[in-house]
């Protein structure tokens, strides 16, 4: 499968951080080849550990076709590192000398139209290109850990950054199903930073006079607040609290609110050796008893399940998955090969996500069936039942199923069904299919009778001339083929 | 049904805007009659209007029995809501002479050892309970919206609160499926309110300043942060991002970044006509297209489906749904009948979730088996195939399985299923499910051949003693019944 979506071929990131090796993770599931680059000898197992678990993320997020993972490769300078890149990715130190050191390095030997794009979390990005060659091309591209999950990438650009290359890395982050976020006023620490700076001062004024724990404060927001803005911003939440009257009315109910003795904003707490202790104390009593690993583990398991539950909403950031799913499988029908029409077909592939395993830690059955009505409705747009189609007024409804349970499967296992067309005439159609493990085995057969309907009357219909005959076709190509064992099977006698 | 949690049966609330209307929907939900007492003429619509919403959202959120709910009254005055309620709910404006006038009169009706709650967002309970009588029962719960279905509730004691008070308060809260957090420290605007309105000085200034829009910084929340915080708070983000020497490593590498000039945090901005028409209309062109009912059901349909991703990972509010769940489902186990053995016994029932639909508008082929997954877990537990005897090392597993789709199901719908066993014997157990709509119609059947295996060798193995007899005593109580239309079918001859 040669699918690809992001325009450039190769890129760079130079640090190899969380930020950096997140990067890497989203850059090479995207397609891209990456070269990091970053001096300290643990670069590597990092790098490794966070594509294993953006790797398994992945797997859970979405069963979307995926292009060729990029090469990642470790580079022993910046200039190796850049050589031959469209993108150089920095993401060291908060400094700007080191910064600019970067660039200097990365514009000796990057090609001349390479994008330059800093992850600072805040220095604006008219400091950071102000000693470059061709300024006109570095932007700040300031992501969200973890990066191969987060939507968010702000993209600001300086006095001198040219509006093409914002535009260009706006298509480049939506095409690595990104959500990118033009900050078009450049400003200290951006959009997002300020907003989390401004709450993480609160907190740390109520940790400091003893007002609540890291584990209360952290509780006050993820059973509380955090849920609402996973979804909604603050002004659509209030708008949607505030009544009739939109935000006008919210501002003139709570508006003096503001002016109460509140919060403790007008001075930054020091961050003492005492204050220090007592956050760190805190946060081992409250995260302590996992270890960091499970944490981003749970952490990336929250942030899929969210991610998810928005998508089937078609909402914020769940809607930025379903696009680049949707992107994604058009790239692969495009570039799809004509069928091989005389076997039976592959209609279904994906790995066994964690959440379809039950109590027995295996699929649980009714996702069995998932995955034959997915290899079903494959056959079904095959033969032109597509969204179109259904939209206007005719389908096919299952009427009758004998599923064969034959082997186990585990989470996170490679599966694929084929189905073969047993039968197509007037309303009916009738389709086999059997569920593989990718290594061989054989999981399941589910066998399924289907009857074309008319979606205003409920009823059984004719399908259009143009549909029946795509269904006879495949019928006849299949019809010399062996009758899979347990056709037609029932269950067994009874009494 | 007669299931119950809460302690207690009747409940006052005095105040019907969003956040009265919300509490009377959290109470009533949970099986609590309560008095709604506001002048406002259009309170019983509005509270009406939420306790729809309420409804919508409960039948999505979860399976679990419910209680019957509570009957919910409309009160002439503040004394006849009070009168004979274990619980005030005082939700009125936010000014402290009208707050303590509603305590006052709300005492001359209530009983002695009523509670009463304050639902303020800012105002210390030492002051609200100042002149009261029974100063030692009143207490701050303070909600967040939309109350039903947000976990948080935060419970402020004042000086004169009683401890025994906080203790009543709290236990009912989780009684009600919430998430009590004790602010052990009185201050003005509590725990939760102090972090939103720090961040929300800074999204004013950021507006006022033309930096960002409503939406844009709406975005920068939702595509962003907001994620993390929906699930962890933002110690445990930050401890999870820091690497492996904890918070401690996090704020040696970050600290230094509080004192850049990152923030505004030094003043509050003025709010002018003119920024409240910029921020009014910016609202509008952001959440315009939507009415304020579509947005209330999209934040629910987000708030549920987010609730429920947590809950796959038994994590955070998904945590405190999960438990709320098993408390439910114990305290239906525990008041059970037996069954009627003589007839089909009914396994399983449930609103077909919205997100069960598929492009036909209707519940889609896979949800059909989960019923009957579900109705089989239902029929083993009866005989003694619970989670301790899994966790011990057997279960069963579905062998065969044959489905007829007798008719389709909307989302929404109120469906259950009854269950035949045909036939038990050494490893085997055959099961006939039928599933209805809870108005009679016959929507589908499932035939099920189950084996019994050891979990160790994954192999079929004999079941205990204990359990083949149950499993036989059902079979042999059901031998009378006719034998149901389908069992033992295929779906027809094939060639």
């Amino acid at each position: 499968m040669g699918l690809r979506l992001a325009p450039i071929k190769k890129a760079a990131v130079i640090g190899g951080g969380v930020i950096g090796a997140g990067w890497v993770a989203r850059l090479a599931t995207g397609g891209i080849d990456v070269a990091v680059h970053d001096p300290a000898p643990e670069t590597q197992r990092r790098v490794e550990a966070v594509l294993a678990n953006a790797a398994r993320a992945a797997a859970k997020l979405t069963s979307a076709p995926q292009p060729i993972s990029g090469a990642v490769t470790f580079a022993a300078s910046i200039g190796e590192a850049a050589a031959g890149s469209d993108l150089i990715v920095e993401a060291v130190p908060e400094r700007l000398d080191i910064k600019q050191q970067v660039y200097a390095k990365a514009e000796e030997a990057a090609p001349d139209d390479a994008l330059i794009a800093s992850s600072t979390s805040g220095i604006v990005p008219t400091k950071l290109q102000a000693q470059l060659s061709r300024p006109e091309r570095l932007l700040v591209a300031h992501p969200f850990n973890p990066v191969y999950l987060m939507p968010l990438v702000e993209v600001v650009g300086g006095q001198s950054t040219a509006p093409e290359a914002i535009e260009r890395a706006m298509s480049l982050f939506r095409d690595l199903g990104m959500h990118p976020l033009h900050v078009r006023i450049e400003i200290d620490a951006f959009i997002a930073d300020r907003l989390m700076e401004a709450a993480w001062r609160e907190a740390l004024w109520l940790v400091h006079d003893g007002v609540a724990t890291t584990a209360e404060i952290d509780d006050a927001i993820r059973f509380g607040f955090g849920l609402r803005w996973a979804q909604m911003g603050m002004f659509e939440t209030y708008r949607t609290a505030g009544g009739e009257g939109g935000l006008r009315q919210f501002l003139k109910q709570f508006g003096p609110c503001l002016q109460w003795p509140w919060t403790k904003l007008t001075d930054v707490p020091e961050l003492t050796d005492a204050l220090i202790d007592t956050i760190a104390a805190q946060s081992d009593a409250q995260s302590g008893g996992y270890t960091l690993d499970e944490l981003e583990r749970i952490r990336d398991d929250n942030l899929v399940g969210i991610l998810q539950a928005l998508k089937a909403n078609d909402w914020g950031a769940g809607k930025t998955l379903a696009e680049h799913e949707r992107r994604l499988m058009n790239a692969q029908a495009a570039e799809a090969d004509p069928a091989d029409l005389s076997q039976p077909i592959r209609t279904f592939s994906r790995r066994v996500p964690p959440d379809w395993a039950d109590y027995n830690n295996h699929m649980t059955e009714s996702r069995y069936l998932e995955c034959f009505a997915q290899a079903t409705d494959a056959l079904l747009r095959m033969i032109g039942v597509d969204g179109d189609y259904v939209a206007s007024g005719g389908s096919y409804f299952t009427v009758e199923t004998h599923i064969r349970h034959l082997a186990e499967v585990a989470a996170g296992e490679p599966v694929h069904a084929t189905t073969q067309v047993l039968h197509a005439a007037g309303k009916t159609l009738r389709l086999f299919h059997q569920l593989f493990h990718d290594g061989g085995t054989l999981l399941a057969t589910g066998e399924h009778m289907l009857i074309h309907v008319d979606l205003q009357t409920r009823r059984a219909s004719a399908p259009p001339v143009a549909i029946g005959e795509r269904a006879a076709k495949l019928a006849a190509a299949h019809a010399d083929l062996p009758l899979p064992d347990g056709a037609g099977r029932a269950i067994g006698k009874l009494r």
